[in-house]
């Protein structure tokens, strides 16, 4: 079991044969653990959002194939390999779109292939440990992340942010709100504002319960308020996290981020991205190759299952929306701050 | 009882010694209407939002000074004016920022004090009338309004609106969806976005309902959402109505209308606020004299009496915020028209 220094919740754990994840779908008032057995289990926690954050639902793959090895019986590396894939495959669909799932499942097959000719009750063994150091590198990755992005942050500043992009999201120690707390461990003075973030709500439920654990001071405002709060000079900077980056740093975020860029813009004040190299998307030169999916209108008619509008009208409920690179003053990766012109600057950044 | 041909609904009125008002909380889903004998009834009703909307709550503060008015037990008419004064200070006070209630409270006033000499039976009965002439006075206005307005409309275009400047905030036919109503009575073929309007949801439950009932095309969003429809060009203007506007042109709306002009500069699309000349507040200079008031947490933490975040957490809950005038590309009013600057045509529109 993968556990650090100072951890305030387990977001995912592997124990006793079982992966172990906290339901954030009955966040923030109730903490309930869910067991799965095997990798169906694990796979379906995915697409339901028991689990969710792409660097999260990464983790949750790779412990999904360790205990999908785990109960493989056979004792012939061929058909042990050709059954892995299979499992990988499954897990994969859960979340089509996330790029952090397909990664760690490729690379949890890719560890099995390099084991040719060990016992397979070592290879078990062995991709568990491969899991194991999966989850851990994302805690590693969001600590790097977090300290270079505190730089940025000055005593008696105030934080705006938009949906969550802490430990729940990554399962580590967060990316946006990594860089908040690696701020208030330096004992700077801070305060943060939480967007609600509509329709799911991940601000309200799950970073204002990630910053209370904490205890950094913070206040809960609807999405609609956060001009307000600049227009007054509350707010001195925005981090939010990122779901895809491409080449020119165009960045793929929760709904209602582009806005608040444009309100950062007009209000001169620093909006920053802080996410792993990871969610950078080479494929993608701009926002022009970044599909938005459309999500269940449900989300936004209504509120844990209580209708808020009329029945039977169109709803439009996009899940993202693209900041364009102009708007975003920098990136912050595990590999330093990244300043525009994004094309140069984060390809020099995978150089390194 | 004010009636006029094809109202769909009646949003508040007078009969048999009582103000009778829909109580807007419970839509779209319940159609309630509540009865108040007094005017402490009248004043809570406001402040517990059974009515809301500028326009409206100024007609629903001159049927409370009526009904205040009717059941006072005095024959004298320094002692009559000085309680009715009581009354009007007290209705004044359940919802400051929009200018309209005090407009009314001020004008039934002056109404009493004009009508010295006569009875006081005769004062009672002509304050009655002065609430229904002021009732009868905003339909008109809006219909003004909706007729100037509609010519900023062009056949196909797609109006966003936000919170509700409709029917149900105007006790008439609405400001800005008074002016989106009568472009489709030209037959425009026209297309609404509605922000679902946080905290309180008048966009999701008060507009799409008067839409839907209207039979106008439109589509329901979050707040958060209008900027990605912007950024795509869907969105040709945007609507809103008025709480307050000062002498400059600056307008206090529903939280929410500020970030919607900063998008609206940010994309090249026409910002327009539709209001009667009532709103307009020649005491307020500009923005600094707009008291914005700041509502129940409760409103932001609790979506239909269910916890939508964690316990004992600071929450902000503006309900207003001021748009600067010079985002704002004109002014709606049933006098015409009003373009920049706005100290001036303001002015110009007050002299004719």
């Amino acid at each position: 079991m993968v556990r650090w220094e100072g951890e305030a919740m387990k977001v995912i754990y592997y124990q006793d044969n079982k992966v172990i994840m906290l339901d954030q779908r009955l966040l923030p008032h109730k903490e309930i653990y869910r067991e799965f057995e095997d990798h169906q289990g694990v796979a379906e926690a995915i697409k339901e959002m028991v689990i969710r954050g792409a660097p999260a639902i990464g983790v949750a793959g790779a412990y999904g194939m360790a205990i999908g090895a785990k109960n493989l019986k056979t004792d012939n590396f061929s058909d042990f390999l050709k059954k892995l894939k299979q499992i990988g495959a499954g897990l994969a669909y859960a979340r089509p779109t996330a790029v952090n799932l397909s990664w760690a499942v490729k690379r949890m097959i890719k560890k099995a292939k390099n084991l040719h000719g060990k016992s397979i009750d070592e290879i078990k063994d062995e991709l568990l440990k491969e899991a194991f150091k999966i989850h851990q590198e994302t805690y590693e990755t969001d600590r790097k992340i977090g300290q270079f992005g505190a730089t940025l942050i000055k005593d008696g500043d105030t934080i705006l942010t938009h949906c969550n992009a802490g430990m729940l999201a990554t399962a580590g120690y967060g990316t946006a709100i990594g860089v908040i707390k690696s701020a208030y461990e330096t004992k700077k003075r801070i305060y943060v504002f939480v967007d609600e973030t509509r329709p799911f709500l991940q601000g309200a439920r799950l970073t204002a319960y990630e910053l209370k654990e904490a205890k950094i001071p913070f206040a809960l405002i609807c999405d609609n308020m956060a001009g307000y709060y600049m227009s007054n000079g509350y707010i001195n900077l925005v981090i939010v996290g990122a779901d895809r980056i491409a080449k020119n740093g165009d960045t793929a975020n929760k709904i209602g981020t582009l806005t608040l860029a444009i309100l950062a813009k007009y209000y001169k004040i620093p909006f920053y991205v802080a996410a792993p190299l990871s969610t950078v998307d080479l494929t993608a030169i701009s926002w022009r190759d970044i599909l938005i999916e459309q999500r269940d209108p449900k989300e936004v008619s209504h509120i844990c299952g209580i209708p808020i509008a009329p029945d039977n009208i169109e709803i439009y409920n996009p899940a993202f929306d693209v900041t364009p690179h102009r708007l975003i003053t920098a990136i912050i990766t595990e590999k330093g701050i990244i300043y525009p012109p994004y094309t140069k600057s984060l390809k020099e950044a995978f150089r390194h």
